[in-house]
């Protein structure tokens, strides 16, 4: 009478941290691990028939494994094989995502030279991976997303906000000089396989950052379009990007309903960094 | 050379409370709104120009309004109301999303009867309301999800999992008895308007919750599925479900491994509940 | 050179679940029990000898054994056992805490019969159970707190805040009218053993969420002042009650700044809920 | 019949940011500051007279007009003008406390060079700053302390765990090479006023960081107590630290239950970092 439409399943977050020690100087990679899978699944929704389904704990188990034996290259390629292997290995399985949110850890110094094992972890900022493998032999498709989350970015001058449009229920000011603040969530995706995920990904954020602090900013809206072409400009292999901005609002504070004397002047020096409500602007920007 | 594709702004997270105090007897409305536009909003982007843009802040502002002057109703009629006036009051705007995050409030019992101006927050449950409005005259056109998110529920038997795939990953022990706990987030679409919104919300709950209760489960995939179903034979006006229910895996704990004497037995009594990772199985329902 | 002074080690929120399922009809407890030793534990630090170091794991293996062995009565018996335990077999312990947080479930009611063995998630409320255990034999001591946090409440009115002192910073309104709403943090102190540890919790809360309601309030410290009375008139085996509540504001919205007609009146009916900054106010009520 | 015994009052979390606009290349300050006052306040609780209260918004503006009037200097500098000003200018207050979270921005580098008013935060770390101030005249004093939360650092070798206590419950293997990873929460208490603040607080953050580092730890005990003396060893006028850690563990993963073909080795390379529990070690060293 009903119809199951869409369904998938896997494992989320899980959190698993790989050591490189063949060297005195270890490296650390620190991943944040969702599968899911899509595919013959339906039995185990209409008659609770589990003979098709490959456990998610099993799929966690091959998280961890993969990380040793397909852990050498980028993010991207094992997360690659990480979703190549289910769609290959599971007969049930036609789909496969692998999302993973890397966390960074910048090296201890100590008297003046970088620590050979010791790290101090650094955010909110994290790196994300996206992967959709299907199909297989002449038919196998990979997709491959990338991009950031938590980039939490200020600039302190640079930015206007005036002639909008007003209705009976405006009261917001016009200002030609105002704190944007923004927490990046963006996404890409790339059409074509980079010479180096890692150098890809840096120039992507590097593009982003630099625009963010050098465009004269007319709205927040106008950056993220500037924001986004650059990253296409930057990164040749990458043919969408997506972004997600909250305007964090800093307030002026106003100082003038102080009776102190003598008054005290606030010029766009002293603001209120508010939580919520927030905007939210979004764009998505192709080739 | 480039393309803005979709783009969108708007306000999230505007939390507002209304109280009616037309009697001695108070109610509250403790609503997180969102709001978000689509339309001739490409200027913003491209140039700057934000002679269309309409204020984020005035959307907050008016969503705060709108709580007094169309707050008497459901939710969904205030949601459906806001929506409907960006739509048809901003000449810029084609599109218009009012998403709202409700919080449940208990009214206080003092001496055995209910109190008529205090209440105890109760959570973590939420309902959600989603309103996307569009076209006007002719064409006006509205559509309205309904939801909860948040909803913890377990239950301590009457749950199994067997049969299962293997493969040489696989390291998971088979059980006919196990706890099943999840944290629902579920969303459904209304094909059209129900008789009464908020009965139509606590006739999917209910439908839900003792679905989750009474349905012997042989996977989550299972329960969810029938949960699916029975919420659409309970609420006609409903078209579709979307359940998302992560595995909030309930290990039994190892007492073997102690030496105590005399030894202290588990059966089924005493549980790790871990945090990450969790499975996570999702299914659409569809009349 | 230098000195140790306090130092303590312990496990932190050990989450586990309790079902009792003797009959057919089970219960649940839901704890997060966190453990701490203090002793002869120097050695560790200083030279880092662990010989008299107890594990935090085999802590942690403890709190759930206990959950079998001693979780017949209210969880303070357990947790009082459990802080026995540690004092009195581990020859290097003298002291130890055992702190749990107490989630509560609702038993789901199916066709009007609460159900056997499913419960939802009741929050953000939750009991808390202190324990310090120290000595043996004629030494034995063991103090014990209660209390609750989150307990989220809001009155609508029947709270005033006015005649307050001033200064040139000072632009606060008076008002006689105003939302008060908090979220309490409460713990209380048993000077002696109450002849039911779920009736002394239950007459406290109880206590407090009345005097909330019923109190006219002139200022939250008031409020508070008049709760912890309370909870020591309702329960004589407490001592004492310390309060921390956080004024969570809520502000009337100005409406009169639109340009609407008719211009929409907001008499104490739209609040906006602020998230931060709040007031904190504390006080200690001793018998 | 009942007392009131320990009672202050205060604003908790006001979120401001501070820019330093005199020349082309600004500056950025964001603090999140909690204020509370201890003094003549019992009326306030007990008859509800408020009349020597400072409302709590008063303490909010007050803490946003010093960061104009008083932000040249270090954060401490802030803080003591702050709570040196509620204890003098408020004939009410004998004790005020004022304390400061730091939040990090590290300033964007565009085409190799710093930019003159752009940043990217930089977490999750935060430094603290408290301040007691109390008396006036030849009365008046100043405690100030420092510190850091959420500093979490993570050695891959040079860590073991063994020849711990054991008992019937111990179920933990020992081990000689293990992941150590904590994140540290930890206040010092200056003796008297350092030269420099900031120069100070580098100091003892690097006294901290080299010394997890460099130390062959033989337990997270040891290690804390030669992170304390390398503090109070680096800075004069510290006269105590105290350290809270959490051990956040990091399981080595168990390859050997696979029954792939050939085996997969996992020599301390790759680990599943649990969220929950955690062991807690703490400590106080002093001069």
């Amino acid at each position: 009478m009903y119809t199951l439409s869409a369904n998938q399943y896997g494992k989320g977050e899980i959190h698993l941290v790989r050591i490189y020690r063949d060297s005195p100087r270890h490296e650390i990679r620190d991943l944040t691990v969702t599968t899911a899978l899509r595919g013959d699944f339906a039995d185990a929704y209409l008659t609770g028939d589990q003979s098709k389904v490959l456990p998610t704990d099993t799929q966690k188990n091959t998280a961890f494994a993969f990380a040793k034996t397909h852990g050498e290259g980028a993010v991207e390629d094992y997360a690659i094989a990480l979703a190549r292997h289910f769609v290959e290995s599971d007969p049930f399985a036609t789909e496969a995502d692998v999302d993973v949110l890397v966390d960074a850890w910048d090296r201890v110094v100590v008297d003046g030279a970088p620590h050979d094992f010791t790290w101090v972890r650094r955010g909110p900022e994290r790196r994300t991976v996206g992967v959709v493998a299907s199909g297989s032999g002449a038919e196998a498709r990979v997709e491959v997303t990338g991009g950031v989350v938590d980039l939490v970015i200020l600039k302190s001058t640079g930015s206007e906000f005036h002639g909008f449009h007003k209705d009976a229920y405006t009261t917001l000011g016009e200002t030609d000089d105002r704190i944007l603040a923004t927490s990046l969530d963006v996404k890409w995706v790339f059409g074509a396989v980079p010479a180096d995920w890692d150098a890809a990904f840096d120039a992507a954020r590097t593009a982003m950052v630099s625009t963010f602090a050098t465009w004269h900013s007319l709205a927040l809206q106008q950056t993220l379009w500037q924001m986004g072409q650059a990253v296409l400009d930057a990164v040749p292999s990458i043919s969408t990007v997506t972004l997600k901005a909250p305007n964090k609002h800093h307030f002026l504070y106003d100082f003038t309903r102080f009776t102190v004397e003598p008054p005290i002047p606030n010029e766009n020096e002293v603001f209120h960094a508010d939580d919520r409500p927030y905007g939210m602007i979004e764009a998505t920007v192709s080739r």
